[in-house]
C-alpha cells in the first residue's frame, strides 16, 4: 500500500459512524455495532501502515497501560505490550503473586489503587465460567465509578484479551487476516464465503472456548457461511449460540452446527479446527474449584481425557484438506497447535498441512497487536480521523536511521 | 483550579527555601525542614494540576528509576511506577528473586552495578526493625560515593518508600489530602485540628509500626492536636516518640499518648485508625529470624495473636464516630484496611463507616503518586520553579485526543 | 572529553569499514573483522560521551528489546535495559516461568510470536556446553526468517548476552576499559601489554568457560601477550584455543597456555584471575541433564568440588601482585568475585587486593551498558557517524534541569 492506501482508509473511516467507542470498554464483538468493528479495522490497518512507513504512532506522552492475567501467556502478553508501546503507554503488570491484595479486598478499590495514570487496561480472564467477563466488567466498572467520583483523573477503559465467553482481539485479528487473504482488507470479500469452526482432538483437556464461541459470534455478522462442527457432548454455550442464529439471519450469512467434521470441511473457504471443552464439563469444573473439591477436579480430567480419545479422528489431515473448496481453504489456528508427530503423538493437525500454512498462520498471529491498538486508538482518541492523518503528515520517524 | 491556581502554587513555591533537597535523598520527614516538607506538597499539587490539564510533566527523554520491595507489594509498587512514568523515567525492578546477587556480595557492589543509568531509586523495606531505613541509607551512600568516584554520570537519589521507622510518601500524601478536605490544599488549615493515630484490632499480627511512626513524627510539625492511642504494650519506638514530643514543643500543636480509643477520637477532626505490632515483639521477631528460630518465630505470633484478641474492642464503630468533632472527623487509613464482615469477621473498622468514607480514603490514596514524583523532581532539577513553569507554557499534550 | 573528543572519535569512525555490522546479529567476536570491533568501541564511547553531555541518544520513538535469560542475571540484566533505554527501547522480558510455550512448539513460532515489534533481542544462555550459542543462532535466523517472509516488518538483531563459548559484551567493555586506563580509548595502547587470563580457586563450581574464551579470543587480535593458566585439566573448548593461536599468529601479538599461575602474573599489565569449570566436565553435565541422571549430576558436582579444592593455592594474593609489572598489574574481574574472607573463607582473591582495586572493577563494569548499546546502533542505523553528530548536534536534552 502507498499514500493512496492511507487515503483509502481514511475515506472508509470517514463514512464510518464509531462515536460510541470513545471512553468505552471492549467486552464482546456482539456489544458492538457493526460500523464500530469495521473502524477497529479500519485504524488497525492504518496504524500498521503507519508503522510500515516508519511514522510515529505515538499518542501518549507518557501513561500505563496495566495488564492482568490470570493465567501463564506469552502471545497475549506481548501483543498487549506491543499495542501499548506503539502508542506510547509503559505496560505495568498487576501479577497478583507479587501484589499485597488483602483477603477480602474489594476490586473496586485495587482496580483504583492501580489505575491513577493508566490509560488502559488490559485483562485476559479465561478460566472459569462465568467468571472471566464478570470480572472483566467489574473492573471496568470500578474505574469508571472512580473516575465519576474525581479519583481518577482519566476514565481507564478495558480491552478484554479473553475472557470466557468471547476472545476479542484475536476474532478480530483473524477476520482482518481473513480479509487481507480473500480481499485486500475489505470485509465485503468475506461474504458468502464457507467458514468451518470445527472441533479437534488434542491430548490435553479443558481448552478455552472463547475461541469457537468468538468465532460464530463474530463471522455471522460478516455475511459468512458459518459451520460449528464438533463429537457430540462438546456443545458451546447456549447464549452464543443464539447470537450467532440472530446475526446470520439478520446479516445474510447462515449458521450450522454438525457433528461431522468431514461435512463442515466440505467446499470450505476457510477452515479452523480446534480442540476445546464441552461447556457443561467447564461449569462441573468451576463448581468443583469453588467447592475445593480436587478429587472431583482429578476425576473429571481423567473423564474427559478419555471423552477425548474417542475422537482422534477429528483431526486435520491432506486427505481431509483435498474436500475443501478446491482442496485450497485457508487453514487457520489461534496458535500454539497441537501438530501430529510434532508436539504430541496425536493431535489437531498433520505436520504437512501445518508447515503449508506456517506463513499465513504467522500472518495471522501478526495482526493482533494492531487490533488492540485500535481499540485502544479508538477508546481514547475523541477524533481518531483527524488524529490519525495528522500522525501521517507529523511524519515523525519511529525510528531514526 | 485554573491557571491561577498554578500561579498561586507557583508564587507559593517562590518563597520557599528548599535548595537542599537537590540532589540528596529522602529517608525520614523529621530529616527535612518544615520549608522543604512545603515545596514537596506544592510541587505535587502543580505537577497534578499540569497532569489534569493534559500538560506533559516529562523532564527525562531516557533514565532508569530502580524500584526494591523487600516485600509483596501492589499500591507503592504502582505509585513508584506511576511518578517515574509521568516524569519519562522507565522502572526496572531489582527482584532479588531473579538476581544473581553473591553470597557477601557487598551492597555497595550491587547499588553501583544496577545504577549506571538510574536517576532514583525506590525502596521498601519496613520488614524487620533496626534494618530497613540502615539499608536505605547504606544504598544512598553507596550511589553516592560512585558518582563522586566518576563510576556514575548521575547521582541516583532515594526515596524511601516505607522503612521500619517512617512511611513518608505515605504520610506526606495523608497530610496533602487533609489540607484538600479542610482548606483547599493549605497546610496552615490544618492548625488546632485534633487528629487521633491509634491502633485498632486486626485478626493478623505484625503490620508495621512505620505508619503511627510517620504520623505522629510528621503531624506535630503543623500545629496539630496529635494524640496517639493504643492499648497497653503496643508502643512505638522511644526515638520517634520524642520526635513527636520535640515537634510539638517547637510547632504549637500537643503531642499526647493515651491508652483510651475513645479518649483519642473524643472531639476529633481527623481519625486514623491502624492495626500495628508492638515494637518490642518487633524487636524479638528480628532477633528470632537472626538466628533462624522459626519455632520461636511461631510462638511469637501466636503470643501476639492472642494478645491482640485481647482488645477486640478497638475498632471504629458508628457509636465511637459520634464522639467525634461533630460526629463527622474524617476518617482515614493507609488501605487495605481490615474492615468488619467484610475481609474478616471482626476487624478494624465497621463496614459502614468504611462506606460511608471511601470516597475519601480512594482520595487519600490518589496523593501518592504526586508526592514521590514531586520528591523526584526536587531531588533532581536544580530550578524547580522556572522548570514548572516552563512544563506549563510549553504544554505539550500528555496525551493527544 | 570535550567537543574535541567527540570530533576525534568521529574522526576515527569515518576510517572504519563496518557496513556488515548493519542488519545483522552479534554472536561470537572472532565473527567480526577488527575494524567492526573498533567501530563498536568508537560508538560506544561516543553515545558515552553524550551521556556525559546530557545530551539525548534516543534513535526509537517507539519499540521493544526482548531480554532472554536461561538463568537469574542482575547485571547483565539490567546492563540490557540501560542500552535499551538510552536508545528509547522498552524492554520486554520473555519469562519462560510466565509464559504458555507449548511442548514441541517451535524456536521459530515462539521467536517470530514475541518479535512483532522487536528491534532487538538480548540473550544470555550460558548454561548447556554446545547449546547456548546454537539457541541464539536459530532465534536469529527465525526472526530473520519471519522479517524476509514479511511476517515482522522490521528485522530484530540478536546481541549474545553470554552464551557457552563467548561473554562478547563483558570483553568489549573490558578491552575498552583497559583501553581507557592505559591509552585514553586507544586500542592501539594494548600493543605488546602481557595479559594473564587465570583460573582461580572458588568453593563454588561449574562458573562459564565463556569469560577465559571469550577474553583468548579477542586480546590476542589487540597485539596483546596473552597467557591463559590454569591447573591441569581445566583446559577450555579446543576450538577456541584454536582461533586464539591463529588471531596471535595474525595480529603480532602472542599466545601461550601455562599450568603456572605465577608465571602468568610475571611482568604482567593485566590479570583477570577468575574460577571456571573443565570444558569436558561441563560437556559431561550436558549429557546427564539430557539424560535427566541427576545422581550422576550430584556426583559429578561433588567431584569437581574435590578436584577444585586441590587448587586453593590458584588465589590472588599481594604476594602474587608483586611479581607482576612493577608490582602494579591492573587487576579485573567480570564481578561478582569470590573474595577471601569476605563472601567465602577462601576464594578467588585477598580482600586488600580486590579492595585496592575496587574503584577500577566498578569502572570496568561500567563500560557494558554502552557497549550494548552501540552494538544496537551499529545493527540498526544506517549512518551511523551521520546519526550521531546530528544527536550531538540537536542537543536535546536527556534530563531537564
Amino acid at each position: 500500500m502507498g499514500t493512496q492506501g492511507f487515503s483509502e482508509l481514511m475515506a472508509r473511516l470517514e463514512k464510518l459512524d464509531f462515536q460510541k467507542l470513545y471512553q468505552d470498554d471492549f467486552f464482546l464483538t456482539w456489544d458492538k455495532s457493526r460500523e464500530e468493528l469495521d473502524a477497529i479495522w479500519v485504524v488497525a490497518d492504518a496504524i500498521r501502515k503507519l508503522r510500515e512507513e516508519n511514522k510515529s504512532t505515538r499518542i501518549f506522552d507518557s501513561g500505563l497501560g496495566i495488564s492482568i492475567f490470570r493465567d501463564n501467556s506469552t502471545r497475549t502478553r506481548f501483543s498487549f505490550m506491543s499495542a501499548c508501546n506503539l502508542l506510547g503507554l509503559e505496560v505495568a503488570d498487576l501479577d497478583e503473586k507479587k501484589s499485597q491484595i488483602a483477603h477480602g479486598e474489594t476490586l473496586l478499590e485495587t482496580a483504583n489503587m492501580v489505575s491513577f495514570m493508566a490509560d488502559v487496561i488490559g485483562i485476559r480472564d479465561d478460566m472459569y465460567i462465568g467468571k472471566g467477563h464478570t470480572y472483566q466488567k467489574e473492573f471496568a466498572d470500578s474505574v469508571k465509578r472512580g473516575f465519576e467520583e474525581g479519583i481518577l483523573e482519566q476514565r481507564p477503559t478495558v480491552v478484554s484479551l479473553q475472557c470466557d465467553i468471547d476472545h476479542p482481539t484475536q476474532m478480530m485479528a483473524d477476520s482482518l487476516h481473513f480479509a487481507h487473504y480473500f480481499g485486500n482488507g475489505d470485509m465485503e470479500s468475506l461474504k458468502g464465503k464457507k467458514i468451518a469452526m470445527t472441533w479437534a482432538y488434542s491430548p490435553s483437556y479443558g481448552k478455552p472456548l472463547s475461541v469457537p464461541q468468538g468465532g460464530i459470534g463474530l463471522w455471522t455478522r460478516l455475511g459468512m457461511d458459518v459451520v460449528l462442527a464438533h463429537p457430540e457432548g462438546y456443545e458451546d454455550m447456549d447464549d452464543v449460540i443464539e447470537v450467532a442464529k440472530k446475526n446470520a439471519a439478520e446479516c445474510g450469512g447462515s449458521f450450522t452446527v454438525t457433528n461431522s467434521m468431514e461435512e463442515a470441511f466440505k467446499d470450505a473457504d476457510i477452515v479452523y479446527p480446534k480442540s476445546w471443552a464441552p461447556f457443561k464439563a467447564m461449569e462441573e469444573r468451576t463448581e468443583l474449584y469453588g467447592n475445593g473439591d480436587f478429587d472431583g477436579i482429578d476425576e473429571l480430567e481423567q473423564r474427559l481425557l478419555q471423552q477425548n480419545a474417542k475422537h482422534k479422528d477429528w483431526t486435520v489431515t491432506e486427505e481431509l484438506m483435498k474436500v475443501t473448496k478446491d482442496g485450497k481453504a485457508l487453514y487457520c489456528h489461534p496458535l500454539p497447535a497441537d501438530i501430529t508427530d510434532v508436539s504430541c503423538k496425536e493431535g489437531e493437525v498433520d505436520a504437512s498441512v501445518f508447515d503449508r500454512y506456517r506463513k499465513e498462520l504467522y500472518a495471522q498471529a501478526s495482526f493482533k497487536p494492531y487490533i488492540i491498538a485500535a481499540m485502544i486508538f479508538l477508546q481514547r482518541v475523541k477524533n481518531p480521523k483527524a488524529k490519525l492523518e495528522e500522525l501521517y503528515k507529523a511524519d515523525v520517524k519511529r525510528m531514526q536511521e
